[in-house]
This record gives structure tokens, sequence and C-alpha cells, in this order.
């Protein structure tokens, strides 16, 4: 299961910038990949030894180094001085608990996002990705090898499409996009679970509908949680003037944001959906209870009384005159039939029947 | 049962501008008609070739161009071709499962909204509809061939009215504004069922009683989240200061915004009394409860002790000097009927009959 | 009772400014009423002929102009002619289910707002009330002919106070103000409908009491939603610079203004407090229930035991010693005693009694 | 019991300016008082004939003017004179139904606020304070003789600490200080009941418990309505540019501000906790209601299938032949031990012994 | 318990900058602990005549001085002198119920906020701190010795970090940081509190687990109302033009900010968890309401009607056919088992078994 907040590692009082790892260590080694293009090259390759990239990221070609699993902070301290970033943002990097957010620095942008998606069984799972968005460079980390960017990768390897001829920034966005073409595919999903429980609320709802009802529930604040603050981020970033993201692209990162104000509008649909789901639900159960109620009643009050008169006659008073009647039988039956039809008109008129 | 987010067919990653039709197919054939009309003229054709378009938006008259059926994306791509849209808008405009927007491009307006109507069986619907508002030209893009925009057709080709007198920009209004008069009709429809829900509240309300709230509730939700973007959009078109939207236009578009307005309070206004129907409806359903309670608990407090008076002298002892008594039967009844009038008194007080 | 809605009769897709009245005829003849006055004179007379108007308003003196009935779209269209008003603003004139509002025009100001009072019976009615502002002259726009505005005309005759003294603006801040201090007495009243339900509750609280309150709630929603605007409304007034509010008027408009605050403030109260009744109900309705099971369960598990002791002794059998014990009957009652005494120990530790 | 709204025993219509108080009139003379001090002098005199203020507040001492009793609205006229108040201003000083407000005049401002105090009985107190704050004048109005400035007349009398050596709007700080100190005593007398309603809900709720909830949340709604304006009020005064309010008590100001910014974070607080409550009431009758349930249920499922077997045993066949076996009487009590054991065990299970 | 509002000790209507501690006394002595240090140098000693501070805080060198304890007003006011603090700071000081803020000052920053720590038992606890920020010297005033600011005590000494070759402002952040780490702590020990509610909600819910549930909301609200105005106090940090606070130190403060909205977010998501948690409890406790009622009306409704027809041949009529049949008992058990039967394939039917 999810959890709502990850417990800080780091002491508190530590000095900032001290880099502890926070969150749980999902991969062994630290990977290091990297991406030269320009309209006409592509170079893609692991690196082994961090002083390759130092003379890379200075040409004109955009520089894309992907590092996954942030467990191993020394290499992470390294890039950090290759790059000279502040240690506060490689602080951000290794704390992977952290909440999403756009920082200006003097040249390059620090993005903190969730990559959500669902694992084979179809449980929801959080990665932190963070961007360095600098002129001619972009570094993202992520904490295991997903498969989110390869369709990124896949399209500068091709050649096809805009990407090859645009900078850095069309890159963060196109990564950007894909994480957020994540968040829609799990509405959809969400969507479908949500629209299962309503059939069963329709048909025959149980505890358990009640229970799928608080799990999609937890699951929409979980989402609400990573992603509404991400709605915030990408208008700072199509509002900010800085010359790292050039007006072609604002365009780009405007439709990104269109998307997420989509997600985060369904968010709250659901929400309101669900919680007039739940008063249906408590409404079923009820009802239900109602009816098991008028049940008894109805078996209690016909019964009761007439179990009375057999109660009576049972009685060994040597002096009962009807007991002695030759009709006292047939009365009695006379009587059990009386009561039984008074009681069901009266049902009848209550609408209990 | 209208779908609260639609499942996107592209594959996450894909480059933007892809073309990917996103929503159910509800037409075989595309259709284009094009109406070119000024003070004098009007023209209303069926186009077959793209090539005719071409000549014709750049003369200083009125050209629609009203699209129907979005699944071909190559005609799609030609006309962004001719018109020179950004590719992004046209990933959108196929996309139906959009949030409703306006994006000011260099030299044109891109409007989605969503055509809302009730079907046959009073069923709510919804279709995408884009606009493309540009100097002397206004394109729509539709799902389905429907009825909503028959009345502005009727207008234009009577010539009666102010319609053939304004630019596109007026007939971008009146599109608009048939579209938001839709929504105060289904608004209208929606009220009467709410209206005949709290009737059924007061005579006999029944789990469907609950199951019809929790659908207008529903609808008030999907209705809220295809309506609340149209309010920010409007406010964007008339706050915009580009030339494509005269000076003498802005009022009407100010008079559209008042009606969605109007729709958006009367949406929280149901909102808040369903709730408060919700509330009654299970006070309703607690006191039928009450009342069952109370005939079982009257019924069963009366019979029960005196089932056991007449259990006692049904006993065997040999040795029972009541039953010898001659008066014995007599003192029976007169146990009952002092034990059941003693409880009389007892639910009269309570305020139980 | 009051519709959250009004269905237009107008067909969704009109031409703008295409007068259809829109609610109910109210009254048959419609009235016109023309008042003339400055410092020294003051005239009062029903107006025929609507070419008398034309010369009157272009003098210096107030020309106030009450039309009642708005059924006669003509009428209305004339006037339009004569003061050029704006297409729209006559087609929102004789729409009676508008949203309050004000539109500055050119040379006049256009607002909407509803008058709201009680009838005979307590019941709460509505009529839209429709002020143009203009220079010199004002014209209003009743449904019917009420006596909301009868103390105003009481003023301008008696020519008292400050009234004959100032202008057009002031007449308009006069007429809203007649309107506002009845949405205070409307809340007044229903305070003390709300102070009956709490006093109700306090001693004896049925359905009855529930439906009230739905009933005062559902007041609450369609107040909100007819007064909410209305301080928007004269916040743009206020703020408005225009030459047709003039400085010294502006203060009284504030006055106004604060009346509307303190009238939302008491919706919203009400609205908390009658949530905060509910859940009050609900609480008297679950412990009702409780102590009805009480009295049930306590009679059920006194005598279910001992009925049970003395169906034993019922049975036939041949061998059964007790029944020839010469103190089997006594030892009967004294299981009997025993059995009734701990169930009362039991039910006291509970509480029960 | 407090109300939420005064009636206006104004007629709707009247013209604005009208002196009519409202309210109830708490005393039955109209006292004035006169406080003239500086640095070095301080006189304190009861008023009764109004020309001697004339002179007075025209010197550069600070001259405190308080009016105890608003029913008499002559006085009240006369100080608008003699102060040329505006007549709205008036009118509002003698309705003391209004809201808390601010309003700056060309060389006053206007203060309306609300005393709020405990009586004897711990009930809840308002009382309508008005302030008109001038150059080296200041005129307070209150319904009736409270203690509330009482500590502030002190302060003044003895001389000491700052008030002798500053200006008019630190009086009206230190008298608004001393109202909000009075707010955030009541809120400590909230804050207790709330404890002991909760230390009830913990040992024993029973219905008072929810009817104290109930109570202490209509007082939080009153204080809300009352306090919630006076914020806003403050922050006027705050940023208010006028040379009324100089620099240097601007701070003293901000700390009121801070101090009612901490009131309504407290009452905000304690509607929250108030709700939450309300949840464990409804919970602990909830499961009340089911333990009552379950003793029912249990006594019922043992003993009515036993008294079934007694019932079959006490028929009259002729032809039973158990009846007639040694060891049927003893086959019975052995098939009640079963019976009896099996639902025992039944409900061990269940977790309902 | 923890309390939502200290009743203050200062009477109603004090003059302001009285000096009264409010709150509990937590600590018998005042302890006044001094570091001087720079880039070289770090002296740390305890004072116990304020004269030594006089000349320390006016070198370049940075001042930090800390006092614990704070019902001494004498040594507060002594060290407001020294510093020449506003009467109200030193007011504010000594308040320990006061609400979060920042107060900017000609040259110094005033901060107040809380320290909140779990203590042993694992309950909640609250300090007031205050910081004086001016040039070259910090005050901190702590109610009770903790040790929220030994590790930054402990940086200082060592030298090591950024810390000793930063200014006063930098000192600030880091104490800030420290009391902001420990809100993330506690937050990560209520998320573990969640999440075992949430076990037991799945597994065996009781009373106990639904005052769990209130227990942690109310933690909750307690926190929020301690650590949102942080949020807005963080803020006006980053945003004042102060020369107090340097370039190079706001991206710290811009740090702590992110956190606290972490915080806050974590704060609202948990707040809904828990409002969707009681949902499910509330649904849980009627389910098994259900359940108990089906037990009861199964039974009841199959022995009721069995045992009246015992009863019907318990009864002593002479005249009774049946008894005298020889299959007359056979038939009564087939009777009793198509009643049965009967009574099981309906409950079957309604999926109560």
């Amino acid at each position: 299961m999810f959890k709502f907040i990850k417990k800080s590692s780091k002491t508190p009082g530590m000095p900032p910038g001290a880099l502890v790892h926070v969150g749980d260590k999902k991969t062994d080694v630290t990977n290091i990949q990297l991406f030269d293009y320009g309209q006409g090259k592509c170079i893609a390759k692991n690196i082994d030894n961090l002083e390759e990239i130092k003379e890379c990221h200075k040409t004109e070609s955009v520089t894309w180094l992907n590092i996954t699993g942030l467990h191993d902070t020394r290499i992470i301290e390294q890039i950090g001085n290759i790059f000279s970033l502040h240690p506060l943002v490689l602080e951000d990097i290794v704390n992977t608990g952290h909440r999403p957010k756009v920082e200006e620095h003097d040249d390059y942008f620090f993005i903190v996002l969730k990559m959500l998606y669902l694992d084979k069984d179809k449980a929801l799972c959080s990665e932190q990705v963070s961007l360095i968005l600098g002129e001619h460079f972009l570094i993202t980390f992520q904490e295991i090898e997903g498969d989110v960017f390869s369709a990124v990768r896949e399209r500068i390897k091709n050649g096809k499409g805009r990407i090859r001829k645009m900078d850095c920034d069309y890159l963060a966005y196109a990564l950007i996009d894909a994480i957020v073409d994540h968040y829609i595919h799990i509405m959809g999903e969400a969507g479908d679970q949500i629209e299962m429980v309503e059939l069963e609320l329709e048909t025959d709802p149980t505890q358990q509908t009640m229970e799928k009802l608080h799990s999609i529930k937890r699951e929409m604040l979980y989402l609400r949680k990573r992603i509404m603050p991400v709605r915030e981020m990408l208008n700072l970033l199509i509002k900010s003037e800085s010359p790292l993201i050039q007006e072609k692209t604002v365009v780009f990162f405007r439709d990104v944001y269109d998307h997420i104000n989509h997600v985060i509008d369904t968010i709250e649909t659901f929400r309101d959906l669900l919680s007039s789901m739940l008063d249906l639900y408590l409404s079923i159960v009820s009802n239900r209870m109602n009816e098991v109620m008028k049940v008894l009643t109805i078996i209690a009050t016909i019964f009761i009384p007439i179990t009375f008169v057999a109660g009576i006659y049972g009685m060994n008073f040597e002096n009962m005159p009807e007991l002695k009647w030759s009709f006292g039988y047939s009365m009695v039956w006379i009587i059990i039939g009386v009561v039984t039809g008074v009681m069901l008109i009266y049902f009848k008129r209550k609408k209990w029947l």
C-alpha cells in the first residue's frame, strides 16, 4: 500500500544540503545514460566515468543525461559539482518524498515531479523524477528504470517528428508530457473501477463494495496530493521569462497545462461522485435493514397474538367453559383467522407488503 | 451511461501533434459544408475537394466551414495545412475528450467546448465542438450532424436579423450562444426532474427515489465538469484585446457570459438542493424504521407477558391450587386486562400510539 | 412552490435581441407611470401614448418611468427605440428568469435584480425588476404592481427628505434600498421560522420538523441564488467611474452594499445553523430508536426465559418427577423471580433502566 | 437566547438617514460622559447640556465622549449636528443590528463593532459599539453601561502607561483592544465547555451531550458572524493612509489584528472539532444500539428454539411415543443443552459475547 | 491533553505592552546562553549578568542569545531595553498562546512559531519559540530547554558545513529548519498511526478504533492551527526586501517554505483520509447491525410459526379431532418441516443466508 508521507531518515537539525537518500532503495546499480543529439547527429551511450560528461555539455547540441538510481549519493554529488548545482537541489534530488515543484536558479531550472503508473497488479506506484534544465543540457534523475521515457528515447533515435530540431526545453516538455499522459491513463483506469463499483451498487452491494469505494477515495487523495502542485509548477514555467524556455516551446507547455487541468477536474469530479456513491450505499444498507425489520415485525405481530390465543386454551384450569363447547376449537381458528386478516390489512395499508 | 473521462487511444509518450482520434466514431462520412456570405450574398454548398476552400477564405466575405465527423484525420490534417494551424490544435480537435478552453494564436482563436443535449430517451449526450475563428473565416468541427446549429444556418439563409451584416466573430458568438441556450434547456429539464423527485419525497419515497437522486447528482457533476471551464473561456475571449473580436461583438459575448453564470449558479444550487433532499430522504427512512420498530415493540411487549401468564397455567404440576379455584380462569383474564391496560397507558405516555 | 430555474420559451438558437417574454404573465394590462420632479415641481401621471415621453426625458428634471407588466413586447420595443436601448437589454428585460447584474452601456446603466417578498400565506415570491439609469431619467420595469416602491413614491410626492433635491442616481439608490430592505425583512421572518423549528426540536420533533427544516434550507438556497449576485452588482456600481453616479450618491450605494453583506452573512449563518439542526434532529431520531429497542429488549429478555420455564412444565411426559413434587410449583415461581432479578440487575448496570 | 438577525422596526422604503432605534431598549437614561485629557491634564465629567461639548472638541487635547443608551434619537441627532456627521452614520449608530465595519469619511472614521461578553449565567451577550474617530476627538456609542471600557478609563485617570501621551487614534485602539480581549476570553470559556463535553463523550454521553454540542456550535456561528468582519475592518484601518491614524499607532492596530486572526483561527478549529465530536457521538449511539440488539438477539435465538421444543411435548396428541419413553424428559434437556451450546459457540465466533 | 486556546491571565483592558506571562511555568530558572562566532572563532558561554551582552552584540561576529524560561518578566524587560525592542514584542514573547507570525520592525524581525514534538509517551507537545533577528545578532526565547536546537549548536561548535561562514539570517534559517524538520517527523508518526487504524478497520474495528480516529483528527486540527500560519510567515520573510535577509539566504528560506507546504498538504490529505475512514467505520457498524438483525429475524421467523403450531395442539379442547388421529403427531412434524423449508428458501432468495 502506498504511503502518504515518507519518513525522512535525515535527523532533524542536520545541515541543509546534507545528501541523505530518503525512500526505499529500488535498484542496485546507478546507471548513467547519455544522449547527445542535434539536427544531424544522435549519440546514445552509457557512461561509466563521469569525466566524459564534462566536455560534452558545453557543446551547442542537446545533451540529455539520465541517471537511474539515487542511493549512491557520491555520484549525485559529483554531477552536482560538474554542473555547479546548489547543495539544496542535490538534497532534494535524493529526498524522494518531495513535493512537486519548480525552482528557477541562475542558469538552470530545477523541476521535481512524480511519475505515477500502475504495476502488473494494477496497484498504483509512484517514483520521483527530477529534471535539471540548463542551456543545452537536461539532466533527469529517476529512482528506477521505468518505461515512461522509452517512447521519447525512441523518437530521438528515429529522428522523426519535431524533437531533433528543437532544444532542451522541448525535450523537457516531451518528458513531462509523457509523465502527464500516464496520469490521464491512470484516471481512465480509476474511471473504469468507479464504473464497476457503480454497477455493484446497482446490483448487489456488499461491505466489499464499500471497501472498494474507500480504497478508490484513498487513491484519489494520493493522486491529488501528487498532481495538484504540478499545475502550479507548470504555470510558473509558462510565466517564467527565462531565456531557457523559448517562446515557441511555451505553447507546448500550455498544452500539458491543459491536460493537468483536465486531470485535476476529473479528480475533483471523482471525489464528488464517490461521496454521492457512499450516500447511495448507506441508503441501500438502511433500506435493507428496514426490509429485514419489516419481515421480522410482520411475522412476529401476526404469530405472537395467535400463539397467545393457543396458550390460553392450553391452560389447565378445571373451570374453563370454552373447552367443553363443541364449537370451541373451531372458534379458536376463527379468532386466529380474524386476527391474521386484520394484521394483513394493516400491513397492506402501511405498504409493508 | 456517460463517461467522466475518455480513455485516450494515444499511447503515452507519443509525439505531440500526433493526430489520433480519441472517442467513439459516431458517423461514417466526413461532411464538409461551406457558407460564404456577406451583406448581399449567401452561398451554401457541400465541399468534396478541399482545394475549393483555398481561394474562398481570402475574400472579405464571411466564410464558415463546418466539418462533421472527426475520424478521418487526413482531412483534418489537410485543413490544418490550408489554414496553417498549429499541430497541437489539430491534435486537440480530434481528441474529443478535451476540456473546454480557448487558445489565442497569432492569427486565430482556437475554441473547444461541449455541445450538450438530451436524446429521445432524455439521456444526456455530449459532443465536442471546436471552433477556429480567423480573420474572415470560421471553421467548426463537430462529431456528428446535430441540429444545434440549424437555427443559425436558417438565420444566415433568411438574411433576417443582424447576422448577415456582422463579421465572423458574431457568427462565432451566435454558435456559442446556441450551445449555451441548450445548456439552459438542460438545466430546465433537470429542474423538472428534481421537482418530481421532491414530490416523490413528500408522498412515497422508495429506494428508487434515492437512485434517481444519485443519478441527477451524477448528471450535475458531469455538467459542471463540462460547463465550468466555459465561463473562464468566455472571460478570456471578452478580455482578449485581439482585433479578431470587435468592440461591438464583445457586448454579445458578455451576454453569453451572463447566461453561463446563470447556468453555473443553478448547478451549484441544485447540488445543494440535492444534498438537502438526501438528508430528507435519510430521515424519512430512519423514521420509517422507527415506526416499524414501534409496532413490533408494542405488539411484543403486550403479548409476551400475557402469553407467559397463559404458559404458567398450562403447566402440569399436580399441586397448583389456582387451577382448582372456580374463579381462576376469570382471574387470568383480569390479569391479562390489567397488564394490557398498563402497557397501553405507558405507550400513550411515550407518544408511541 | 418557487422554481429554481425558469424554462425559456425562447427556442435555442433564436437570434439575440429576440423579444420573447419568459415567465408567467402576471398582469393583464401594461401600465406606464411617469414621475417628473425637480426641486420645485413634481408631476405624476399615467401614460397612454408613448409619444408623450419623448420630450419629457430631455429636460433637466428627474424623469422616472415605471412600466408594470412585461408581456406586451411591442411597448417594451417602443421604449427601447425612444431611449435607444441595446436589443440585448430589451431581451433581458422581458426574460424574467435573469440573474441579477449590472451592465454599463455608453450612456446608461442597465440593472437587473429580484424583488423578493412574502405573500399573504407567508410564501416567498420573486419578481424581476429592471432599471435603466440614464442622465436625467430612470426607467423601471416590473412584472406586477407591487407595493415595494410605494414608500418611495410617497417620499417624492411629499417632497420630504433629500429625494427631491437629488438626481436620478439617488432615485435608483432609493429603489434598490427599498428592495434590499425587503430582503432583510425576509431574513427576519426566516429567523423566526428557524427559531420555531429549534423550539420544536427541543420539545417534540417529528418528521414534520424535518420537512420544515428542508423547506427553510430550500428557501435559503433560493435566496442565495437571487441575492448573492446583487453584492457583486453593487460593487461594480460603486467602483464604476461613470458620471451617471455622482460622488455624493456613492456613499448611499455603499450603505446598501453593507446591508447586502449583512443579508449574505445571515444566509450563510442560517445554512450552517440548519445543518447543525439537522444533525441534532437525526441524533434525536437515533436516540428514540434506541429507547424503543431498549423497551423491547428488556421485556423480551425477561419474559422469554421465564416463558420457557413455564413451557417446560407444560410438557406431557409421563416421567417428569418435578411435576409430582409438592413444592414444584413454588420452585417455578422462585426460578422466575431469580431470572427476573438477575436480568433487572444486568439492565441497571447497563444503565438501560 | 441570542438572535441571529434583528428585525428592523424601520419600515422598508423609509428614507435613508431616518433615525429609528433598532433593537431592545436596554437602558432608560441616555448618559453622556466626557473625558478631556492631554499630557498634563485630565478632566472627567458627565454632560447634561450638549452645548458644553461644542467648544471642547476643538482643542488640541484628546476629547472622548461616551454616550450610553441609543433609544433617544434626538440626542444622537444633536451630536450628529455638532460634529457634522453624515445622516447614514447616525442611522447606523442607532441600528444595533449592524454588521461590523469601518467607513472612512472626509474628516472622521466611523467604526462599528460588537462588544461580546458573558453575563452572570455564562450566557453570551452582544452589544453594538460605534466609534467616531476624528481629529482630537473620539465619540463612542454604547447600548448599555458595560464594564469593558472601565479598565481604559482607569488608565486614563491614573495617567500611567502610554495612553495620556498619545492621541485619539491610540485611544480608539485601546478601546478596540479591550473589546477584542473579551473575544479571547469568550473563546477560552468556549474551549472549557468543549473540553467538558469531550469528557462527557468519553464517559457517558447522553442526548444532553448532543444538545450541548449543538448549542456550542450555534454559539460559534454567532461569534463568527460578529467577529469575521472585524478582521476586514482592522485591515482597512491599517491600510488606510488617513492622517487620522498615525504611523506609530499602526503597530498597535496590527497587534489587535493578530489577536483577531487568532480568535478566527480558533473559531474555525472549534467548528471542525465540534463536527468531529458529533461524528464520535453518533458512532457511540450506533454502537449502543448494536449492543442492545445483540443482547436481544442472543436471548431470543437461544430461547425461541428451546421453547419450541418444550411446546412440541406440550401437545396433547394421543399418539406421541416420546411421551411414554422413560428417558424422554431427559432427552429434552439434552436437546436444550445442545441447542444452547451450539448457539453460544456461534455467538463466540461472531464475537458477540 | 493539549488545549486549543490558552486562557490569558492578562485582564482584558490592561495596557498593551504589559508583561504578563501567559501559559504554564515549565522551568524554574531562566537560563541565558550566548554564542558568539565568526569564521575563525566560536565562543559559547552561559550569561549571568546581562551587562555582558551590551558590548557583545555590536561586533561584526554573529551573536546568538538563547533565553530559556519566560516566567521571569524582569529579565525579558532588561533584554528589551538593551536591544530596544518594542513593548508589544516583549508582550508577545511572554504570551505563549500566540499565533505564529513575523513582524518587520525598523531594525529587526520578530518571529513567533511553535516547536512541536512528541514526548516519551508519544503525546504531542507544543512550545512557543520567538526569534529576534537583528543585524549581527539573533535572540531566541524558549519555554523549556528542548533538544531541537542542539543539532544546530553542535554544527556551530564543530565549525563544519556552511554555518560558521554565514550571517545571522542563516542561523535563523537553520533554527526554523530544525523546527520544521520536527513537523515532518510528527507527520510521519501520524501517518503510522493512521495506517494502524486503517489496519484495525480492515480486521476488527471497535469503538476504540473510532476514538483513535477522533483523537488523530483532533491532533490534525491542532497541528493545522499551529502550522498553517507558518507558511504565510515564511512567505513574508522571503518577499521582504529587508537587508537583514541576504539574497543568498533566501534560497534556503524557500526550501523551508517547500517543506511547510508539504506538511500542510499532508495535513489536508490526512483530514480527508480520516473522514473517509470514518465513513468506512460507520458503514461497518451498520453492516454489523444488519447482520445481527438478520440472525434474529431468521431464527424468529422460522420458530415463531412452528411454535404456534405446537401451541395449537397443546390446547385442551375436548373436541379436537386431530389429537385422536394416529398420524396427527407426524402431520405436525411435516407442517413444521414445510414451514421451515419455505422460510429457508425465502431467506436464500433474499440472500440473507
